[in-house]
């Protein structure tokens, strides 16, 4: 059984293991205050060209995610995602548990558009409706789509226009600033967003999320929030370190194009048969649409997710690829197809 | 400089490190369901000889404090701890932020008593006043001192006469139960209380508290809450795989042990030295009283907190040892107490 | 200017008001728990055919909901209600604030169905989704329509087997009631759902819903949740005195009937100019499609909102009769309409 | 039977009802938006010397401090307030339920000091503990006594040094202020604090409180966080025509310094008889430490609440007089204590 399940089912990347290692027996200052901690934000920093930002090391997304949008806005302020939006959809209501609504806006591909935000923005008129203030973005997307850099910039203008404040969640922004369709780097993204978190955890980390905070009225007391909301790691030099390992070098965009280069390979194997996809693929998600006769006889030698059903006959997959990913996983994969 | 500041300033037990390395590309189900986060549970149901319990894998221990207090009570209960309990002084009010209130009671030697539970409870008279429906206790507590088991046997008849939930903070429950003075065992602990938690950050994990819920009624959709909460990791199974490693075999109590060792070597370096201490010592957290005089120096060669002032002439100072305390640091507080 | 904005413009029915002078020196005990509040419960008990309900006087309709909801939920669980529905669109995110999501269908004329609800649970499988445990409606809806008995019903019935509590939000439930197309009493009402409130505000009082818990296991605690809230009024017989006045007698539904009386009349003048409606008349809110041309002079002698655009030439509207509209004032907009 | 159980036992003073027959029929703009809600404001504006105050009309006093607290402060941050306060006594937790730390201090007879204030901003040193960011003050306190001018300047002081928002809570500011002892004008007090309210409740109102916020950063967009707490009446014009009655003249001080007399005339007739009291009378809250022989029989003519027994002979008991204590129940109260 192979598993192409998603990006978070085996450990580290041995570099980063191995720093780990190395360092195990310092003592480091508690709760982030350590060198390695230090050190990796100095690196985030050169890469993003910019000095003037906050960075917290957080242990996951949700919790990134939710403690963001609790901190950044006041109690009536309502973040506006993409129906598709992990806030939305696949964090049990931990934004809504805040005390925020999440306003939802369809997606075309998984991103948000301006066109969508201004219709948000038309719809909630008075003090009897939530008003929007931030707007939440993923890169890449559920879908496994990316921003362009224009599209990137539309939505920043719409935010600069209306005075929202605007976040983008980088749980697999390794993969798509990799990816061969993108034109965006760290640092325009540092320049054009107010916040947003580079992920660890699907892209080589045991565990880890940047949160890096480019707006200078977003800073103010943010250590309290993330010990209020328990992220606060104990032992956060062990976030420390995995970002030193990488960004240190260049590990980090490595290893996202590593997964893109595997999932590439699956594109062209499912294209090769002449299935279509949901979403074009770009970065480590594909969703192709495959026959549902296939699906029994798929299961019993891969791991991956059913996305939704297009009909009786044909579905929507998800396969993941990531820095573990195996050449063995893949040629099984070719070999399946091949045959069936 | 030698750091006695706390039991987190170094990385894993070196054989945690190592079954994490072993199993480090495996392939793994995500948010702990998987093979190594199970047989964890199996080795600690065992330990406290009860089958019909849940455990969960939680990051931190703030985080498993809010988890267990949001989730076992409703809107309008409030849970009862001492004055000097973590969840009222030292989690940046992240009980409160998940909507109740921490009732206070003053606390004998940090550890709650059924005097002062009833005092609480008599207080809360009607629905103009939360209701305290939870009592939160730890063992050590946070002036190191420990329950014993009658104690612990008397605020567990105080809550089943009150119908109050009893929820037990184990951040340091190994050094604890392997203090000199102790005569619980797990089992009792898992006998006694509804609800508690097995720290691992502090006890040689990178990270990871193992929550056990045993009533009944309290375990229902509890993985929702942790979603919700932030606190579901992707990579679940590195917490797994640490408490496999503490709990396969003696590990987790060996630790605790030796943190208790080199903490009683401190305290008779301090008690030949003729200080008194704050609250006896008894396991690896020491508070000596010492002369406002000598701190300067002592700072000059090692880490440690300042608790309180007692007078112009003295304070109380706090000490920590753990399972990564050298010989050579020890010998380096010996030397100075010698000389100074 | 005549207004038809709203059913809460004017102060309380006369009845109400000498009821309140009649007792306004008698020294009543506080917080509700006053005789005049106690004979309201009763009249209103009597009138459910339904002894063992909880009822409980709170002062408005977005309080009630968000008590209601807030309370009945644990923290991971959600509200569906339909998407144009009060708590969604229009409480400011008030039941988010508690920490729930409410999860939208899509309505068929302001109404939930049964198969809109079974696809929201069909789409939540699992814990990272909120799980949806409460069906939220209102009767009348903010469209002004009505659930039939068998409608109400069928609901009831997918709450059954799915354990989902049912709440229905009656801030207009006497115009619904006394609606002609109604085949449901208060009493199959009561019978049907699990908890439910029975408007006064926009029926004739100054302020105050009666709230009533028809399930055991909703009733426990529920005061400490009010003052909690912030609802439990200091001088609760205010809310229990004018619950009396309308339900001592048939004042209640006399009103509910004389406001649908006057929609009905308004109905008539807009169908003989030839008007559509945007849903069907046969409570007190009016949905009439204008012709955008005539609302300019419209606004010059009425208050009224506008809901939404049709298309360049036309636009739904909203008229609110209530037991406080004059004969003189739909004269008046008979007269406009015969000249416009 | 006669209450002096409290100052919310009877209606409205008649010229408030009066006011609200006279305006029942006329059609106003919901939700505050009034014109009798402008006239109160304008009057309160004239009284207070401040035309840059942002005032809302909020119906419980409960409600007030919640919605308050909630929307001055950022998560992170707690209120500081005597031990005896209302908000960390008597409203159930409504502070804590929307996220925040009720901070406490030792009171002095019912009231707080800056050196207490002090203490506590030393002792929360960082951000492993709440952030104390308000102070919460109520004039007249829970214990009957009031704030000189002095005090209250030297409480402002520390805030302003502190950069700490000063709130104040009137429910029983109308007694307060014609206290013999007062030294402090309404406007003194919009001078010195951040927000107050001006209690409606308990001085003659059927319900209400005027919310005044001074400060202003405080003042933006509260309508929509009155809306989310569901403290937004539908019929605003109801608490609007009531504060008009109240002060378009002196009506409001005519019913405090009524309250008082007839406080004094009790605390004489106490005194006479050689009772002490727990605090000295000054405003309409009276505290008389009466011996335990004597309530039996006391309770069978009066209403009135004991508040804590001092030892086996004698309890603090209290008596509350207002604006409709009458002079019979006065009488018959020097009857009984000149007879037992």
């Amino acid at each position: 059984m192979y598993s192409f399940m998603n990006d978070y089912s085996e450990g580290a990347h041995p570099r980063i293991l191995e720093l780990l290692m190395k360092s195990n027996l310092e003592q480091n200052t508690g709760y982030g205050q350590d060198l390695h901690s230090k050190k990796a934000k100095e690196y985030i920093k050169k890469l993003i060209k910019k000095e003037n930002v906050d960075i917290h090391f957080i242990p996951g997304g949700t919790q990134t995610n939710l403690l963001s949008i609790s901190s950044f806005l006041r109690p009536h302020q309502a973040v506006i995602s993409v129906d598709t939006g992990h806030v939305n959809t696949h964090e049990t209501g931990a934004i809504e548990a805040t005390g925020h609504k999440v306003v939802t806006a369809p997606c075309k591909d998984g991103k948000l558009t301006p066109d969508a935000i201004q219709k948000v923005l038309d719809y909630h008129s008075d003090e009897h409706m939530v008003q929007p203030k931030m707007v939440y973005i993923s890169n890449s997307t559920e879908l496994g789509t990316i921003y362009s850099k224009a599209e990137l910039k539309a939505i920043r203008d719409i935010c600069l226009t209306n005075d929202l404040i605007l976040y983008l969640d980088g749980a697999r922004i390794a993969s798509a600033l990799t990816s061969k369709d993108n034109d965006l780097s760290l640092s325009d993204i540092a320049e054009l967003v107010d916040a947003f978190y580079i992920g660890g955890t699907k892209n080589g980390a045991l565990l880890g999320e940047a949160l890096i905070i480019c707006k200078e009225s977003l800073k103010e007391d943010f250590r309290y929030l993330i010990k209020q909301r328990g992220a606060l790691m104990a032992k956060g030099f062990i976030a420390g370190i995995q970002f030193e390992a990488l960004f240190q070098d260049d590990l980090y965009f490595e290893l996202g194009e590593y997964a893109n280069e595997k999932a590439e390979q699956i594109a062209d194997i499912l294209k090769k048969q002449g299935y279509s996809f949901y979403t074009q693929p770009c970065t480590n998600q594909l969703f192709p649409i495959l026959p549902n006769s296939i699906l029994d006889k798929l299961s019993e030698e891969f791991l991956y997710s059913i996305e939704k059903k297009v009909d009786d006959e044909y579905s929507v997959i998800r396969f993941v690829t990531s820095w573990a990913t195996t050449v063995e996983g893949v040629d099984k994969l070719r070999e399946f197809f091949t045959h069936n």
